[in-house]
């Protein structure tokens, strides 16, 4: 046995990083909905001035990090490591930025789940004594995703209802360890632990309802976490979903209940918070750039601000793909967890 | 600084993790190559029984994990994680396998790169007392790769001479942590430490010149390795490189020269050890399943059996996408870094 882990799946680390800094980009309909005080920059033009959505997405991208680092005054030179990934095939807008950011690179492929997964393996490197300074991040573009994983956006195609929205976004946390001495804008916001999750899949094959193909994996991974650490429900003031969205955050809430959770008002789905319903996105939004930038934007502002201690943050990623689909695959799914807690040490 | 960094990209291991176990599944081609009789399965038709060759893909990377841990009498449940990836979009080779394997999972993408990728994280992970078996593989399939990166099988494309052919095979690594008891079919072979490789662009952009997009990547991280050591090349009995093919070797060894590193006799690349120049395979072999089976097939039996001692095994990934190509992109490329010893503790 491990010792840093308990149970089948969760790790918990004796010197939890910090969060030191976090920056968000998002699109324009993001900046238009409920959260959009919160981000930090928002693009009016989904092309950001480039030839190419595909080009955006990158600049995005690396301008986040870019920004995050300026933040807390540091050269992004200064960094060990950027851990990150996005939707699109070789994940070319996260390998394309770290070209021009020039740091050590690890590419990973989680698909929605991306942040959480950056977060937690960025957070186990650096507990483990490797890094100092990590840079986490995870975007979407949702005109890059459209026509990567269903049709040209110029068909002007018809979605039901129980689609969701890819965000257009990009979010970046900056994690620290323990002995960083540099600044933090955030008031003590610490990464305490993590469940890496498994793979599972209920047989949904629709493109058009990845809630429903996510849910079942989030409701997975928390009910694990649970029995891994011992803990109830009750010890998180908050069980934040990557994108569900509502239809998704339903079943959620409903399978949990059946295998005893019973989440009260604590649950929040990024893909539920970040559009209005009046913007017309059927069950709401979804892609890494979704929990990435609701993470960094919103949920990371108000533990600073102490409306939250204890967060459970849990991305879920669809591991679709239209050649999978074409041969009949369902769409299996999987979502990672981590523990942000606030004030300790 | 972090405690266990030295410079600005290497890591070095306190309790070097051991390869316990490892095994290879490839194709005909493959069988029928210089290195056949390390390999453990060969196929001889390249759906394995399956109605797609990506279904075949996912069930060789899914028996290659089951493989590895029967041939030390474990119950794949035991791993603590799953690390790995594959060259189709999505990773679906990997997601898919993982799904039926049930354990853990972190998805990797660095193209040709993902073995060291996979290797590097789950010996820090293991090293960083997360884990205590892991499993790390990589993937690909000629078949799988040609219809999505290039062209249909059935257009009968030609190649230039300088074109590389993706290998059909995968390979999986057992990792244990240092203080594991079970069994172990590998005399001491520890990973004592590892270089995490930056993105590096030299401004190609022919998808059939893959060998020099990577070359440069491979010479930035060799080089960073042995100023981060302060370690002579002489150190290493054998330098391996993934798949730079032999076109790219040569520009490997021209520019490790031009920096100062005379690799002699001691480079070898596993694309271009893979075929036999009569197998009409220009430059070699490539793909992230070319070092995952290389790996575990010929070099750790090498190894085991003592011909080498100290080997710096560097896989490379060329970080294109047809989009971005078609985009007018270039072809970045990575190269990350793990260090083989033997019978140290």
């Amino acid at each position: 046995m491990a010792h840093k882990k308990l149970g089948r799946q969760t790790l918990v680390f004796e010197k939890p990083p910090r969060i030191i800094s976090g920056a968000t980009i998002v699109g324009d309909m993001e900046g238009k909905g409920p959260l959009g005080k919160f981000f930090d920059i928002v693009i009016k033009d989904d092309t950001w001035g480039e030839k190419t959505w595909e080009k955006a997405e990158r600049k995005m991208f690396e301008e986040s990090v870019r920004l995050a680092f300026e933040k807390v005054n540091l050269n992004p030179e200064r960094m060990d490591c950027m851990l990150g990934g996005d939707l699109l095939n070789q994940i070319i807008t996260a390998s394309f930025a770290a070209r021009e950011i020039k740091a050590p690179f690890l590419g990973l492929y989680g698909a929605c789940s991306t942040m959480a997964e950056s977060l937690i393996l960025g957070s186990m490197l650096t507990d483990g004594g490797f890094f100092d300074v990590t840079a986490c991040v995870a975007s979407s573009h949702f005109s890059t995703a459209e026509r990567q994983f269903r049709m040209p956006l110029e068909m002007g195609g018809q979605t039901p209802p129980t689609a969701q929205r890819t965000v257009t976004g990009v979010g970046c946390s900056v994690l620290a360890s323990s002995n960083y001495e540099g600044e933090c804008i955030m008031d003590n916001i610490f990464v305490t632990g993590g469940t890496v999750g498994r793979v599972v899949d209920m047989g949904i094959s629709d493109a058009n309802n990845m809630g429903a193909a996510m849910a079942p994996a989030a409701v997975d991974t928390l009910v694990n976490h649970l029995r891994d650490t011992e803990r109830d429900i009750s010890y998180y003031d908050l069980v934040i979903t990557g994108d569900l969205g509502s239809f998704g955050s339903l079943l959620f809430s409903d399978m949990c209940k059946e295998k005893g959770v019973d989440l009260g008002d604590r649950h929040l789905d990024c893909g539920n918070i970040i559009f209005d319903k009046n913007q017309n996105v059927d069950c709401g939004g979804s892609g890494c750039g979704c929990s990435g930038s609701v993470l960094n934007g919103y949920l990371l502002k108000r533990m600073h601000e102490g409306d939250f201690e204890r967060a459970f943050f849990m991305a879920t990623g669809a591991l679709m793909s239209p050649t999978a689909s074409m041969q009949g695959e369902t769409i299996p799914g999987i979502a990672h967890g981590v523990i942000l807690e606030r004030g300790k040490l």
